[in-house]
Parts: C-alpha cells; sequence; structure tokens
C-alpha cells in the first residue's frame, strides 16, 4: 500500500490538518508509530501518545481537540475506530487478493472442476470429483480429498486437510493445518479385551461463514454429518468428536474438545480449554467458563456455567473462593470441637 | 455400492420380507433412511422409526416382529447389528480398497523398498533406507524420513510425518497431520539462565493395529524408544512425550497429554484432557476421568481415578458435590460460632 | 557413527581401562547396552547394571572404583554425564548435519535469497522476497510464505508454516506441523448476532535460540508483533494468541494455552495444559504447575502458583489436600450439630 494522506482523507469521507502529500505505507498502533505510519486515536486513554508518536498521520473524532501541538497530520471523521478498522480492511483485501492463478507443481484428480479467479498454491492436491467455486484459494501443501465441494470465495490455507465427501460452504476460512474430515474415534471392545475399528462413514459439513482454527481436527460422523453451522467461529487446536452438531454463531476458544454426538446450540460463547462428555444437548446462548468440564445438558438458554464438573457461573465462584479458603474453615471447625468438647 | 436387497440379504445369510430386488446404495441411520438406502434396528427404542422410514431395506433380528405395518423391505438377521457392523465394514473397504498406484510427482530416496500393491499419493515423501510393506497407503503430503519401517497394510494419511528410524507395525492407521518420532522437549539448565537442547537420539516404535489420531504428536526417545503397544488406540491431538510406554489395547481420548518416561499399563481407558505427570508407573486395567491430572503412581490394577490431582473415583465424586455446596457447609460453621458464642 | 573405544576416548580426554580397539556404532542406556554400544554410569544408583551389561565400553567418573570385574572397556573421565552428553551431541550433529543441497521438485517464490549451506527437502514452499540465511535446514512440505526472514542455523521441520512477514531468528528449531503466524482469533459481534472478522496484519517474531514444538500454534498480532524472545523453549501442542509476548528463556510445557495480548516474563517455568487468560501480565521467574488456569496479573518475580483458578502454590496444596478431606470435614459439622442441638 502506498496513498497520501489526501487520499486515505477522501477514501474515509474525512478533513486533513497538517500535511497532507504525506506518503502512506503502513498502519501501526499509535504509540508505535514511525514515519509513513498511519495510525488512530478512539480511547482517550491513549491521548498523551497523540503528542509523542512519530507516525506520519493519526485518525481522530470530529469532536477531538488537541490540548498540544501535534507533530501527525490529522485526518478528522465520524467515528475513527471504524475508519481505522475500514482502512485495515482494505488493506487486508489488497494483501490477501494479490494470490491468483495456479502454481506448479499442484494435482488435480479426474472430474474435478473449478469456478473462476481461483488460486491454487504449489504443491497443493485437489482429489477427484471435487467441485470447487469462484474466488476459492488453496494454499501450497492443502489436501482435498475425492468428492469435496467448496463454495464461493473460501481460503484453505497451507497444509490443510479435507477429506473425502466432506462439503464447506461460502466465506470460510480455514486456517493451516486444520484437519476436517478425519475418521471419528470409534471403536467396538471385544471379549479379548482388543478393539475393532468401527467404520466411520460419514462426512463434515461446515456452513457458510465458518471460521476453524490452525491445527483444529473436525472428525467424520460414524454415519451421516458433523455439522457446523453458519457463522460458527473455531479457534486453533479444538476437537471436534464424530457427529456433533454445533448451533450459528458460536463462538469457541482454542483447545477445547466436544466429544461424539453431543450438540451445542446457537450463539454459544464457549472458552478456551473446555471439556464437554459426549450425547450432550445445550441450549443456545450457553457461556461456558474457561477450562470448564461439561458433563451434563443445558436446558435453558443463556445459562452461564463454570468449572470442572460444570454447574452455575455465580454458584462456582462462591464455592471456588470458599475452596482457596478452606484451611481457614477446617481450623474453625477444629476450634468449634474444641469448644464443644468442654 | 450398488446391491439390491437380495444381493445384501444373501451376504448376511438373512431372509427377505417384502421387495428383495430394490437397488441399495447408500447405509443410513433408521430415521434419517432414503429411498436407496438400508438402515437396521436392533435398540427397540428406535422401532417408532421403523413405521415411518423411507429406507429401501431395514435389517433385524429374527427374533422382531413388527406391530404395524412397514414400507421396507426387513432383512431378517441373527444379529441386527453385527450385521449391520458387517455391511459398514465391507462398505468401508470398498472405499478405501479404492487408492492403489503411485501418483505424480512423488519423492522416494535412494535404498527404500515398497512391498505390492503400494498406494504412493503425490506429493508423498520417503526418505532414504525405508522398508515399507505390502498394501501400504502413503496418502499425499505424508512425509516419512530416513531409516523409517513401516509394516503390511498400514495407512499414513495425508499430512503426517514419521521421522528418521522410527519402526510402524501392521495394520496400524495414522491419522491425517499426525507427527511421530519428533525430538523430545530435552532442555539443561544453565548457569546463565539458558537451556542447552539434549540431543534426542531415540526412536517411536508402534507395535501393530495402532490407531493414531489427527495432530497427535509423539516424540522420540533421548535414548532408546518411545513404545506404543499392540492394539493402542490414540485419539486426536494427543501429546505423547519421550520415553512414554503405553501398554497393550489401552484407549486414550483427545487431548490428554503424558509427560516424559511414564509408562502406562495395559487396557486402561483414559478420557480427554487428562494431563500425566513424568517418571509415572499407571497399572493395568487404570480408568481416568477427563481432565484429571494423574500426579502419582497407580500400583492396583483396576484402579479408577478422577480430579485434578487425581485420586480414587468414589471419593473425589464425594468431594466435587460437596464442593458444590461449600457455601452453604461456610454457612454451617457460621451459625455453629454463633451459637456456640452465646 | 563407528569409532573405536580408543579414538573416542582420546575425543573426550579420558583414559582406558581394558580392550581399547573395540569398534562402537551406538549410544546405549546402561541397562540396555548391547556389543557395539556405549554407555556411562553416572548416579551409582545404576552401578548394578555395570557388572551385567553387555555395551563394550562405559564412560565413567576418575573416582569412580568398580567393585566387582567388568566386561565393559572403561573410560574414566572427570564428569562422566557431561561426557556422555558431548558424546551424544557430536553423534547427533553427524546425523542432522547430513542434510544439505535441494532435492526437486521444491519451489521458490521471486526475489527470495538464501545464504550457503542451505537445505530445502522435496516439495518444500519458499514464497516471494524471503530473506533465508547460511545453514538452514528447510525440510520437505515446510511452507513459508512471502517476506519471511529466517535467521543462519535454524532448522525448519517437515509441514512446519510460518506465514507471510514473519521474521524467524537464528539458532531456532521448528518442529514438524508447526503454525507460526496464522491468523489470530479476532471477530466483533455484530448487532444481528452475526460476527465480522477483525483483520489481522500482524506478524509474528522469533527471536535467537527459540525451539517451537510439533504442531504448537502462534497467531499473528492484530497490529504490530506477537513476540517469542531469545532462548524461549516451546513443547507440542502449544497455543499462543494475538500480540502476546514471551519473556527470554522462559520454558513452556505441552498443550498449555496463552490468550491475546498477555505477556509472560523471562525465566519462567510453566508446567503442562495451564491457561492463561488475555491481558495479564506475568513476572519474571514465575512458575506455574500443570492444569492451572491463570486468571490475575502476577505481579512478584519469582512467584509459584497453581490451581484452577490459580493462587499460591502452597496454599493451593493445602486447600487441595482438604479438599480430598471434604466428606469428613461435612461430617464433623454435622457431628457439631447435633452436639450442640441438644
Amino acid at each position: 500500500m502506498e496513498f497520501t494522506v489526501k487520499q486515505i482523507a477522501t477514501l474515509l469521507g474525512g478533513e486533513v490538518a497538517g500535511n497532507d502529500s504525506l506518503a502512506i505505507t503502513k498502519l501501526a498502533k499509535i504509540e508505535e508509530g514511525q514515519p509513513g505510519d498511519i495510525s488512530f486515536l478512539s480511547n482517550l486513554k491513549y491521548e498523551p501518545h497523540l503528542y509523542t508518536t512519530q507516525a506520519s498521520a493519526v485518525i481522530v473524532d470530529r469532536s477531538f481537540q488537541p490540548k498540544k501541538p501535534v507533530s501527525s497530520a490529522l485526518i478528522f471523521v465520524e467515528n475513527s475506530y471504524s475508519a481505522f478498522t475500514r482502512l485495515l480492511e482494505e488493506y487486508h483485501k489488497q494483501l490477501s487478493y494479490a494470490r491468483v492463478g495456479v502454481e506448479q507443481p499442484s494435482f488435480v484428480g479426474e472430474g474435478s472442476q473449478f469456478g473462476e479467479q481461483i488460486y491454487r498454491g504449489a504443491f497443493s492436491y485437489v482429489g477427484r470429483n471435487c467441485k470447487v467455486g469462484r474466488n476459492v484459494k488453496i494454499y501450497g501443501h492443502a489436501y482435498i480429498g475425492n468428492n469435496v465441494s467448496i463454495g464461493d470465495n473460501t481460503i484453505v490455507h497451507a497444509g490443510v486437510r479435507i477429506l473425502d465427501n466432506c462439503i464447506i460452504g461460502q466465506h470460510c476460512v480455514i486456517h493451516p493445518n486444520a484437519v476436517i474430515g478425519s475418521e471419528g474415534f470409534g471403536f467396538a471392545p471385544q471379549p479379548d479385551g482388543t478393539y475393532k475399528t468401527i467404520p466411520q462413514l460419514g462426512n463434515v459439513i461446515l456452513e457458510d461463514y465458518v471460521n476453524v482454527g490452525a491445527s483444529t481436527t473436525i472428525d467424520c460422523a460414524t454415519m451421516g454429518s458433523t455439522i457446523i453451522r453458519q457463522g460458527v467461529k473455531l479457534d486453533n487446536l479444538i476437537q471436534i468428536a464424530h457427529n456433533v452438531e454445533i448451533g450459528r454463531n458460536t463462538v469457541i476458544a482454542a483447545q477445547t474438545g466436544i466429544s461424539g454426538s453431543t450438540k451445542i446450540g446457537e450463539n454459544c460463547v464457549i472458552a478456551g480449554q473446555v471439556g464437554f462428555s459426549g450425547h450432550l444437548s445445550i441450549a443456545n446462548g450457553t457461556k461456558v467458563g474457561a477450562q470448564s468440564g461439561v458433563g451434563k445438558n443445558v436446558t435453558e438458554e443463556g445459562t452461564a456455567i463454570n468449572s470442572s464438573p460444570a454447574f452455575g457461573l455465580k454458584e462456582s465462584m462462591r464455592s471456588l473462593a470458599i475452596f482457596r479458603r478452606l484451611p481457614d474453615l477446617e481450623r474453625r471447625v477444629f476450634d468449634l470441637e474444641k469448644k464443644t468438647e468442654k
């Protein structure tokens, strides 16, 4: 990116105070701004940095009045935070749209079809009979099995594995080394103590606008589908077992694990390192605290739970507070015993 | 797959009631059955679905008598669940045996040898002096280092890394992006606060019939071998440190971690997100609850433990129940104090 | 490796008792030593093995006097443990320096430059405008995006993903399938319940001598850099979120997760499966017990914490001990209630 301050002000519908011909090449935090950078000031906690930053330009709210001289050019806009976010998006779009075309060597099996404006990186692998939409990016080392379909505008990063028969929606982003459609963990115990593998014949369906974090694993269903609904955002290193279903717009933080056949509702917010037992049903809007262990159904919408095993958030906070004072509580019981002995 | 109902009945040694000429192309759950599907009824909880399913055929127990009219063809067999599992296996075998031959480009170093009926996918890498048995499948993007041996009928999925000198048994399945034989985490603290890497020269041995889940990591031994015994089943995202040994037919669920030099016995069942300290010895048949933290040896066979730090399952359930009522317990102590003050 | 006992003694500056012409090909533990192996005896707990081992040679301390006849040749040195470690290192260097040159096919984008003595494995991918130092090893299936710089003597193992604009120092080791510079988990909730992706424009900086374990994920900063300082050692399957900073010589065990913008001090020792909330500041020298959940700043250097949520180690040990006896404590309260009722 290389724009003048004036060009950026025009893009954002703002007015400039200061030198509007300076060249801007990068975005930066106000406290780290260097010549050539543009930054923003929204939270007034950061105002002192405005008077010392070396950024060439700073975006500020129209209502803002500097209390000291400022060496940067100022761009006044309605909402400085939104304006900066818009700039971030434009910048990002420029970067990410840069990759188009097909690098060689890359592999495509018989019968696979691609839409327009495809990027396929070197060493990417697409199996047989796949349908890949338009403006899809398949980075180097991505592996896509047979009979997979991928919707328009989806990004499949380096090292992602999408196994046979999976269905990926539009506008999804699948981060590096995520695994989608691996065989579920199904074994039938035999009388001699060994285990026999139960064939896993289902697939994984990702609806539109799903985000799958780096090295997250989503197993295919034994039969039918493991389903991740529209707008679900999954962080890194999450485990999702066979036949799980996750409702729309649910957000799950890193290293959480969900056991087989559990259904998570819509608009849930699940923190990191949480574990769910299998065959549970979790109501819409459930909030789960970090490192919780969820072993029971949640039936009421909007419930907040915590701890391992998980129960009501408020109740758990009380129990945890007393847990820290247990030595004191025990001493009090001891004192009472001594007192009543007499 | 495309068979008639009659052909399937013959395969399973069953008798048909209804139209035995219908074509079957897919397996499905009874509640999701569509025309062309075959399903089964074993648990009578699902019997109501028998009268509404659209599946073309349903496998039932010979002893079963329908209470209402059924539109699907019925195949009567000794044990409907076993029969269906057999069908699943046949179906799966057909699918997975489809991949044979060598796709290009693929890489093989000097001195490596392969048995018959090999599949090597595009962009697979096999280093020098490897010995690969017959009917082994090495998918695209799998990496196999130098001096690795792989037994007959083993499947190495896309993105698996098997590092130098590892020994993989027969009939193993290694799921996508698993890492076997990475250097263990060994560092010697130096007087200046830095750490010096301790070279890790050992390897990993997987005996026969071992399952390694997606993105699971198994470090090589410092010297000697990290050993996963016959029939062990490991789920996804598990960490196994250097010099660990896991006994035959032990099953470990996702996201569990085992620290260096710990020995786990045979036929153990270990739930998800469990952590084991290093240098432990865990008896045969030990059962460990989800999210437990095991910090001590388990010496008695068949022990069930739970919680973090882990102790007896029953005892831990009692303590956890009281944990939830701690505010109540504290109030009772407070009441006693007030009472005895008087 | 193939040396005589005499050659090894000369290398280590030691004296031989016994046959110094025996050929040594391998290093082994004393209890597992076979003909052709060299081993060592440092901890006298292992002395009994000295009289039964089949190792051709054993390194011992100069001060050591055998109590029985020994069949192995003995090499007397100042410090047997250090001497053996040095041997391990030499051995390892020989092994790991074996890989040089460029295997084909491999991919390099426009404008990328490499120092001398490079190894690039088959199917490795290096994007545009990268700067790679001398004696760097980039294994097969490693993916390096655009504008990445990698310092001298760094090893990038198979399947590692280093995304655009990341900066990797010298003497780093990045283990298989680690992901560096993936997009952070940043989503702005919208009024309709959906989430909008916040572009992640920063990068990851690894300073020198950093170790990144297999399948560990390190997200790029939203703006600026996620920074891993010199000498940090990260084990496998660790999650490090956007804008985290980890101080020099801090060691973190497997499966730990650190949320966005948390700063960890220098020389900390963090056990496995620990979770850190976001925006925390953790003092230098902090020690954190396994499976702890850290939700608050640690301000005093050298603090040891434990449990979830984490508090002082000693206090937590006391509370955990009483937790196990809660049924007993509850009974005592019940007894007191009965007593005071009368």
